[in-house]
């Protein structure tokens, strides 16, 4: 019997109404005779007097009983779903991470799925039981239980589905689909039919919150389908590793991120400019740079600059300063009011023209490009804030992301 | 190495100053160099959005379900205690149920702990940790989650002691440990430095809500010493099979229940007369009977008198009335504002005078004794309830409980 996993979002149990609306959806589910898995993520119903309290008692609680605690949410937000699809007069159970067999391992500080033992769940699923699972959770080796972190319940959804051999995992989200650019930001961007696992990836980590890249690239490993969509429609997007459709287009998506600061470094001489040691000492602070521009011009002075999150930027400085001996630069300075805009898709690969014509369309809208950076199925830019939207609408109008629906 | 497990009470819990109170108090046991166990009840601080949630979405929730959101409680407060003593310096670890190795069945409507697995605990002591368990939960063969119900962290913390051969089981509870009577009433009540099993089950089913019957009727197969005592106090009451001393001190306590109601059934003959039917009509319908008298006179119309709750007296109407065709009683009667009060002593069974001198006593204060009954530790007497606290200090007097003391 085929079976489908679903995760659901927050905002399905974020009241009571929607926790028997998505019960009801669940159920449409079962009624199409598969065998239904529901992961299930945190109820923001639940945060938090829990937290309060562990702050009162202490300013460094232990990892282990944080997961303990962490770990009821999920637990709780499971047996309310299953309540409500058992109100409804069909057969459901909850299962803990645990229950479900799900192990995992911690990692430096992430904790990871290491295995599924899916013989709970297949149990219950041939009692004719909606298999809800608590997610983004686990036990060690020793039985500890852990949490996953940001991603897990999607992570969870797509482990189960390949240990269970799903014929596809259903992501539910406030969206409909994947979009050519944020409908709020962009006229005319639209929902596209389907998407490789790689230019989900890039459009993940370049701020689409529809699913989170842990889960796509367990997916993509497994090549197990996901579809992306909103709970109350039957459209959506689905990810897999090739697409047959609008394989045409080769640009598929435009994404952007605010509030990008460029720091720029500089050396007195070639001999002082060490690029490894002020990437590695940023990185043992926690300081994640994204584009990375070495300029090293004849009768220049060598300079590197790169981009920064916003929020690190305090962080950066400190760290820059306090290892300046070290680190052999001579000056620093930096650009705030800039922003990132991308276009992705798998087809650029074999298109080198893209790039120019990215490029030259940016040049026509009089928009400054501060950096450039690039990668097999991606083009990035820094632009100033103030042009970020003017941008990704002409990117989207250059690449056609608009006419295609009308096709 | 010699270990002992303490049940806490949950005003240990109730708000951080005190989460932190009893983690010290655990920490000090810790320092007397033994092993330490400790079982915890719900949270009243974290009651409870979660039934809220239930009761909005379903009248008749699983109870599979309930179990697992109601194990979440104990799970939490097991976590932030663990925390409040690691705080402290100390190496402490929340164990759930399942992760403490506590199997539990279902038995029709009750949960029972069937065994326990202690393997984990010892590993844990052995690393030299505080093992704070969340009581009153386990899991069944197929690993679903149990509650235990009334007194299931008691019973938990008995059972634990059991499985680990531990020295005792320290219960605390809001008292300093078993009274001769209830303290706020009769004048002059006084602590029981020790007292048997059995004079335990007696008080605790009188209404003495210190430690629950299941956990005494525990302690008592295994004869495993329980101490009852406040959490800062030192001072409290040892529970044992056989108690060394005070042994001349025939009645050990005075207990008293309010609000009790005499229902009298009547038959116009012997031949219709049936009493294990009428008490197998309202067995079947859980109302439970207490005392119960039958005076069968010659020439007099045969009758039978039984008290129950008065919180049963409206469903116990309405059982007799529908069934009455069948039972075949000629008329019902009832009489309410009555009070049991009772003592309770080992001592008793050989020292068949105590129930005399009770009435006696009971009759010089012209109390009015309405029902009767007695086992071998035990004589409960229904009275008019205005006369209960008369009747409860004069009881207390007339055995000496007061006196004992000065000794």
């Amino acid at each position: 019997m085929v079976s489908i996993v679903i995760k659901i979002d927050s905002t399905s149990l974020s009241s009571t109404e929607k926790i028997e609306q998505i019960a009801k959806r669940i159920i449409d589910e079962k009624k199409r005779g598969r065998n239904v898995i529901v992961v299930v993520p945190n109820m923001e119903l639940l945060e938090d007097k829990n937290y309060q309290i562990v702050n009162l008692l202490s300013d460094k609680p232990s990892k282990r009983e944080l997961h303990v605690i962490e770990s009821t949410n999920a637990q709780i937000a499971s047996s309310l779903l299953a309540i409500a699809i058992q109100k409804k007069g069909f057969k459901a159970i909850s299962l803990t991470g645990w229950q479900a067999g799900i192990e995992t391992i911690e990692n430096n500080d992430s904790v990871l799925i290491s295995n599924i033992n899916g013989e709970r769940i297949i149990d219950r699923l041939k009692k004719g039981e909606i298999v809800i699972v608590a997610g983004s959770q686990g036990v060690d080796h020793k039985n500890n239980i852990l949490t996953l972190g940001d991603g897990g319940a999607d992570t969870t959804a797509v482990a189960i589905g390949v240990a269970l051999k799903a014929e596809h995992i259903e992501i539910f989200t406030a969206q409909d689909g994947i979009y050519t650019a944020d409908p709020a930001v962009v006229k005319g961007a639209r929902r596209l039919k389907q998407i490789t696992y790689d230019e989900m990836l890039e459009l993940a980590h370049l701020g689409s919150q529809t699913v989170h890249p842990r889960a796509v690239e367990l997916a993509k490993i497994y090549e197990i389908p996901l579809v992306v969509r909103s709970s109350t429609e039957a459209q959506g997007t689905l990810i897999k590793g090739e697409v047959d459709m609008e394989k045409n287009l080769v640009v598929r998506g435009v994404a952007y991120e605010a509030e990008i600061i460029r720091l720029t470094v500089g050396y007195d001489s070639y001999e002082n400019s060490s690029l490894a040691n002020i990437f590695s000492t940023l990185a043992n602070n926690d300081i994640d740079v994204d584009i990375i521009v070495q300029a090293v011009i004849d009768g220049v002075k060598p300079t590197v600059s790169f981009s920064i999150d916003k929020e690190d930027f305090a962080e950066a400085i400190k760290v820059l300063e306090k290892n300046k001996p070290e680190l052999g630069f001579s000056f620093a300075d930096f650009e705030v009011g800039l922003s990132k805009v991308s276009i992705v898709g798998a087809g650029m690969v074999s298109n080198p023209g893209v790039a120019a014509r990215m490029f030259d369309r940016l040049r026509k809208e009089n928009i400054l490009v501060k950096m450039v950076s690039t990668s097999e199925i991606k083009v990035s830019v820094v632009v100033p804030q103030d042009d970020m939207v003017k941008a990704a609408n002409a990117l989207h109008d250059e690449f056609n992301l608009i006419e295609e629906i009308v096709k």
